[in-house]
């Protein structure tokens, strides 16, 4: 993607905040890349309005509409990763249009015969955010130690751990540290530009995968690596113990959603209580490398600013440890949590 | 492969029993499948004088010595696994004699260039037992609670989790009970003749395959599933945590190897406590599913018998829980542990 990106963002019929998380986070963070949103039920609406961020950026129900863009990206991130059918028309319009067509989801542009047709014809890239090759265990040679390694952690999935990352590491920048967000999903690759699609990779490599981010990032002062899933999540907690195995964090952030209490898409899977959710991940991560969980990121995006300031309050004393909502209170305590722990270290 | 397989095991240059566990557990639950075993180094021995087990099945140092064998099985599991260069002249001549050759490691033989152009031109088949297309994640619909689901695991990879599983699924029908082991590694496959890699699945659907080795087994009443690696294991962590949940097991046999203090293949991670292996395991299943450890099955290959005696009556002291060397003293105890457990829970 050597010229400068601009995109159309398809979520048609998916723009609810939890499906279309890959649009809401690229509205959020690349808000100069997104021409506009591709949705025929929200058309003539911009994004402000359908997802809460982005702005004056247009929704629009037809390609045409998008002048001057160059790439199509997949909005959508639905378990198990398939294209909707309903989509294949407008990705083929995309196709002849010779936008490149950039995908988070599990089942390959590149393997659909006729999306691969159509591009070799059109001489259209097609990016599968996800590929990879990761063929690499684990082996605790070269870590620097100097380093200090933040990960975000969550009691579910899509519960704002990569949000919460990017804030940090931002706020982290801000007050002249050397931090780098680390991504380790489709969504948070778009954002960084580099990264690990680590639900993606092969059981037996995710843990060698996660080292090998440590090894290529671990240059800066401190690194803060996106999380996966959940350890207690029924369908990804693989990937969520492979990536904290790997990473050896030295300290976690734990993320929730106000006002969740079954596993997302699983209605009958109860989540647990916070208190417990940070001793498993203690427990977890303590495994392989001292490390305790610094503060709570409460996601607070349903529920009114005095709410979620009096849930902070709660929580912070529940468990002990500083707790905001890095969207609505910004990530000053988080960032001040890492910053302690740097010191406490010896690692700044 | 239709016609009855007679197989020459290829493990020249890692005939130690670590590294070549897939033809140690083939010469003991298959052996009227191995006409030979290849290793020059080992050639003109018998299978018992040098993997103590496999009888008078010679070791050869040529293929043309394994008269009838129309197999070639690839006999070792390196971490990584890659094929050994000096394997490939053996391979190449293996397919001249038109024989299939059946690997398991990751390195695909399909993929690659001169196998499978040297395999086309002799109309010989290429079977990678780890090659999988699992990609649907777990839905926890259909499980068959009536079925007694037992797992077994252990402190770290390689030490006696298949061995167990088929001794304790043996000694159930032994005493009458319909019961299955179920594979979920290249070798247990192999003596299961079905089963799922699942090291080598994509890591968001690790679960989702354990759950359909459940649906697509349960019509038994107990089935014992094989484990792999170790919550505690710095690489394959998250192929143990991806099968624990996705199995959603009733009861977990420890298993563990006497005298190993460090991860195999990592000699500076130390390995812990098996109290807390059994603590921490409990917690990871019970995050899905009511589930405890039921006995612990001791891997005492490397010592006497009076010793591996000693050490499964203190480990039962200090576990309370009844503990056997399987392959020395047979399943007995753990069999017992099991129906135990299923009339607990009346399951059967």
């Amino acid at each position: 993607m050597s010229k400068p990106r601009r995109m159309v963002i398809l979520t048609d019929g998916y723009s609810d905040s939890h499906t279309a998380k890959t649009a809401v986070c690229l509205l959020r963070y690349r808000p100069e890349e997104v021409v506009a949103v591709l949705d025929r039920h929200a058309a003539g609406k911009t994004c402000q309005e359908i997802f809460v961020v982005g702005g004056s950026i247009p929704c629009v129900a037809m390609l045409a509409e998008a002048g001057g863009a160059n790439t199509l990206l997949i909005g959508i991130a639905p378990a198990g990763g398939r294209i909707p059918p309903h989509w294949r028309p407008m990705i083929l319009e995309a196709i002849a249009r010779k936008m490149t067509i950039v995908s988070g989801l599990h089942q390959f542009l590149r393997e659909d015969p006729e999306f691969s047709q159509a591009a070799a014809e059109h001489g259209v890239q097609l990016v599968d955010l996800r590929d990879n090759q990761e063929r690499d265990v684990a082996n605790r040679v070269g870590i620097r130690e100097g380093c200090l390694r933040i990960h975000t952690i969550g009691n579910d999935c899509s519960c704002g751990k990569m949000v919460t990352s990017v804030e940090i590491a931002n706020g982290l920048k801000r007050a002249g540290v050397d931090a780098a967000f680390v991504a380790t999903g489709q969504t948070g690759i778009l954002v960084a530009g580099s990264g690990c699609p680590i639900d993606r990779v092969v059981s037996d490599f995710v843990a060698g995968a996660a080292e090998k981010l440590v090894l290529a990032n671990q240059h800066h002062d401190v690194i803060v690596v996106e999380g996966q899933g959940s350890l207690f999540h029924p369908r990804y907690s693989c990937v969520t113990l492979g990536l904290l195995h790997g990473l050896m964090p030295d300290g976690l952030v734990l993320c929730y959603e106000m006002g969740r209490e079954a596993v997302a898409g699983m209605e009958s899977v109860r989540l647990p209580l916070l208190e417990k959710v940070v001793e498993f991940y203690e427990s977890a991560a303590n495994i392989m490398h001292p490390c305790r969980v610094i503060g709570v990121a409460v996601n607070g995006q349903k529920f009114s600013e005095e709410v979620v300031s009096a849930e902070c309050q709660e929580v912070s004393r529940r468990l002990g440890l500083p707790a905001c909502d890095v969207i609505r209170q910004g990530p000053q305590k988080l960032v001040e949590a890492v910053v302690e722990l740097g010191s406490k270290l010896g690692k700044k």
